[in-house]
C-alpha cells in the first residue's frame, strides 16, 4: 500500500539534487512511500492508496539522534539541583544510575526504556542510538544491550563509561575486564564499541586497548572526547578511525584540522553544555575549517536529561553560532553519518520514510519558537507512530 | 460540584503557612475545588463528586504570564534567521508586525489570539497578560484591546510601543496622540497603561507623559525598561510606582536599590534574552538585593516567539542564576504580584482552582529536562483546559 504525503508547504529533503541548497529544499511538495521506503519526492497532487494532507506545514527528516544513554534506572534532579547550586559536574555521578540500574529488573528497564523512547519519538526522533554503561559488569552489560536492542540497531557497548565502585583504584584491571569477559558478553549485542576519554574516567592509552579489543571483535568505534576540558580524546578517536567523537566540547586547533582532515564525525551535544553549565562547543570554528558536524540530545539522567531535539537546534543556533540550516541537517544527516548510515536522514527515493510534520511553515521556527513544541506528526519506516493531536 | 485532585505526589500551594518551606510543599496531597476557587488543600485522600487521580505526579500553581504580546499578524521568522546570522536587534522590526496587523481583519486577529492563547494553556499559563502595541492609531489599538479583552483581565495599552511610519520624525507630536485620542479609545479595554522606554522608541519624559495620562484614565502603570542597554527605564518605574519594570536586562547598583525600596516588580523575560542573543540579567544581585522578581514570556513576533514558561524557567537556572524553587515562584506568584493580582499565583482556600499537573515527580525536572514536554493536565477555574494525552 502507498501512502502520500500531501501539501507539504515547505519539504527538506536533505538532497541536493532534489531541490534548493544544501537542505534540498522543495515549496509545495508530496513525498510517496511504500513498504517503509521513500518511492517519490517532488511537487503536490501525487495520487497514492493513503493520503496525508500536511495542509501547508512543513515537512523534514526525522531527527537522528546519534548519542543517548536510554537504558538505566533511578533519577538524579537532586545531583542536578545540587550542581545548579554551584557544585561542578564530576563524571562519579554515573555511579548512583549504576547501583539503580543494577538493582533493576530486566522487565522494569524495558519499560523505563520503552517510555524514553517513545518521548523522544514525540520529539521527532525516529532513528536512535543506545549506550549501554550503567551495568559495568558482564551480565549488567549484556542485559541492557539486550533491552537496548529491542529500540535501535544501533546499540554500543560502554563498558568503559566509569570504573566501578567494585574496582576503584584498579582502573588497568577494569579495562582488562572490559576488554575481556565483559565485551565477550556484549558484543553479540552491539553494533559499536565506545569509551569515556576523560580525566577521572579513562585515558588515553585505555580508551585505545578498548577501541582495539571492540575493532577485533567487529564492532564500530565512537568515542567521548574532549567534554570536561582539552584532552587526547579527539585525536585518539580521529587516530582509531572513529565514526565519531562526541561532546567536542573543548577543541584545539590541532584538534579541529585533525577532524576537518578524517572521516570522523564531531557530534556536538549541547543540551548536556547547558545541563552541566559547560561553555558551548565553538561548531562555527570547526565547520568554518570543513568538520562534518552532527547534534545528538545524549539523552542520560546525570548530565543531560532530554530528549528534544529541537532544544539541542535552538541552543546550536543561538549559543554555538550555527545556523538554522547547518543545525537541522547536523540532527538529522549528520547523524546519519555519525552513525555511518545511509537508509535515513534524507528523504529521497530509496531511503526509509522517517517524516517530522511541523505545525509551523518552516523549520526555522525551530529556532523561532524555543521550547515550544511543534512536532505535530511522526512517521517512522512509513507507519505514524505520533498522530496528529489537534 | 466539587472535584478532588487526589493522590499528588508533590504539591506546590506558593503559601508558606500550607507546607514546607516558601513554596508550601505538601507531598502526598490533594486539592479541593468548588465553583472554580480552592477550597481545601492538605492530605491525600480527601472526597469530592469528581475525582482527577494525579498519581504521584507534581502539581503546581498555574503559571502567571505577567507580559505578552499576544494580539499580532504576520510572522518575522526572516527577521529572526537575520539576526540568528549576525545582525543586530533593533526596536524597529516592529513596524513589520504593524503592517500586518493594521491589516489584518479583527475576526483573524481573533483567531491568531486564539490560537496562541490555546498554546500557552498547554504550555501550563492559567493566566496571561495582553498588550496592544501593533496598531499604533485608536482604531487599531482600540481593535486590539477588544480581542485581548476576551482572552484576559489583565489588558494593557501600549500605544507607546514605537513610533509608526506616519509619525517619523516626530516623537512628541505622536507621544501627544497616544495621551489623548489613543487612550481615550483604549482606555475603556484596558486594566494598564505601558511604554517601551528605550534607545530608538521613547525616552524618559516621554514615558512619564504616556504613563501620566494613563493613570489620569484610571489605568495601572507598568514600563518596558532597560532591555537593550543601561537607561532611565528602572527608575522611572520606581518612580512612577509601577506594577512592574519590564525586561531588567541591564540593572545598575542604583536600579537595584531603587527596586528593592520600591513594590516595583522587576520581571525578566529570558527568552528574549535568549532570541536577541543579549546577556542575561543577573537575577542572582537582584534578588539578593530584596528586588521581588517574575519571569514571563513576552511572547511576541520578533523577540521572543514562545509560550514556554518552562523554557524561561530553564533560562532562568541555568543562566540567571536563579534556584528552580526562585524561578517556580518568579513564574507564579512573581507573575501574579507584577499584575497585583491576590487571587492567582497560589493553591490555597479562596484562590483560583488554576492548578498543572505535571509529568514529573517534581517541578525540578522543568530545569532537568529541559525542551521536554511535562504539562500533563491543565485546569483553570476549575475547568480542565487541557487534558491528559497518555
Amino acid at each position: 500500500m502507498s501512502v502520500v504525503v500531501d501539501r507539504i508547504g515547505l519539504l527538506v529533503t536533505n538532497d541536493p539534487a532534489l531541490g534548493e541548497g544544501v537542505l534540498g529544499i522543495i515549496r509545495d511538495a508530496s513525498v510517496v512511500f511504500e513498504r517503509g521506503k521513500v518511492v517519490f519526492v517532488g511537487p503536490s497532487g501525487q495520487v497514492a492508496d493513503e493520503r496525508i494532507d500536511a495542509a501547508g506545514r512543513s515537512v523534514i527528516p526525522g531527527f537522528v539522534d546519534s548519542h543517548t544513554h536510554l537504558v538505566f534506572a533511578g533519577d538524579r534532579s537532586d545531583e542536578f539541583a545540587a550542581r545548579m547550586a554551584g557544585h561542578p559536574y564530576l563524571a562519579g555521578g554515573i555511579q548512583t544510575s549504576v547501583a539503580a540500574t543494577r538493582a533493576a529488573s530486566t522487565p522494569e528497564l524495558a519499560g523505563l526504556t520503552n517510555s524514553r523512547r517513545e518521548e523522544a519519538r514525540r520529539a521527532g526522533i525516529t532513528t536512535v542510538e543506545i549506550k549501554s554503561g550503567y551495568g559495568l559488569d558482564a551480565v549488567n552489560e549484556k542485559r541492557c544491550l539486550q533491552v537496548a536492542e529491542h529500540f535501535s540497531n544501533d546499540t554500543t557497548f560502554l563498558g568503559a563509561h566509569i570504573v566501578p565502585a567494585e574496582f576503584a583504584g584498579r582502573t588497568d584491571d577494569y579495562v582488562h575486564e572490559v576488554c575481556g569477559a565483559m565485551l565477550l558478553a556484549a558484543a553479540p549485542h552491539a553494533r559499536w564499541i565506545d569509551a569515556f576519554c576523560e580525566v577521572g574516567a579513562f585515558d588515553a592509552d585505555q580508551c585505545r586497548a578498548v577501541l582495539t579489543a571492540g575493532r577485533a571483535a567487529g564492532l564500530g568505534c565512537r568515542l567521548h572526547a574532549n567534554q570536561l576540558g582539552h584532552g587526547p580524546g579527539v585525536q585518539l578517536a580521529v587516530e582509531m578511525g572513529c565514526a565519531s567523537a562526541d561532546h567536542c566540547t573543548y577543541l584545539s586547533d590541532d584538534d579541529i584540522a585533525a577532524l576537518a582532515a578524517s572521516t570522523t564525525v564531531a557530534t556536538f551535544l549541547p543540551a548536556t553544555d547547558f545541563s552541566t553549565r559547560q561553555p558551548y562547543p565553538d561548531a562555527r570554528r570547526a565547520i568554518d575549517a570543513g568538520v562534518s558536524v552532527a547534534l545528538a540530545t545524549n539523552c542520560n539522567p546525570g548530565s543531560s536529561y532530554t530528549t528534544s531535539m529541537s532544544f539541542c537546534i535552538a541552543l546550536a543556533v543561538r549559543d554555538m553560532r550555527m545556523t538554522a540550516d547547518e543545525a537541522l541537517m547536523a540532527a538529522t544527516l549528520g547523524g546519519a553519518q555519525a552513525l555511518q548510515r545511509d537508509d535515513v536522514g534524507r528523504l529521497a527515493p530509496g531511503k526509509s520514510a522517517n517524516l517530522v510534520v511541523l505545525d509551523a511553515p518552516s523549520y526555522t521556527h525551530l529556532v523561532y519558537r524555543p521550547g515550544v513544541p511543534l512536532i505535530h506528526q511522526v512517521i517512522e519506516a512509513g507507519v505514524t507512530v505520533v498522530a496528529p493531536s489537534i
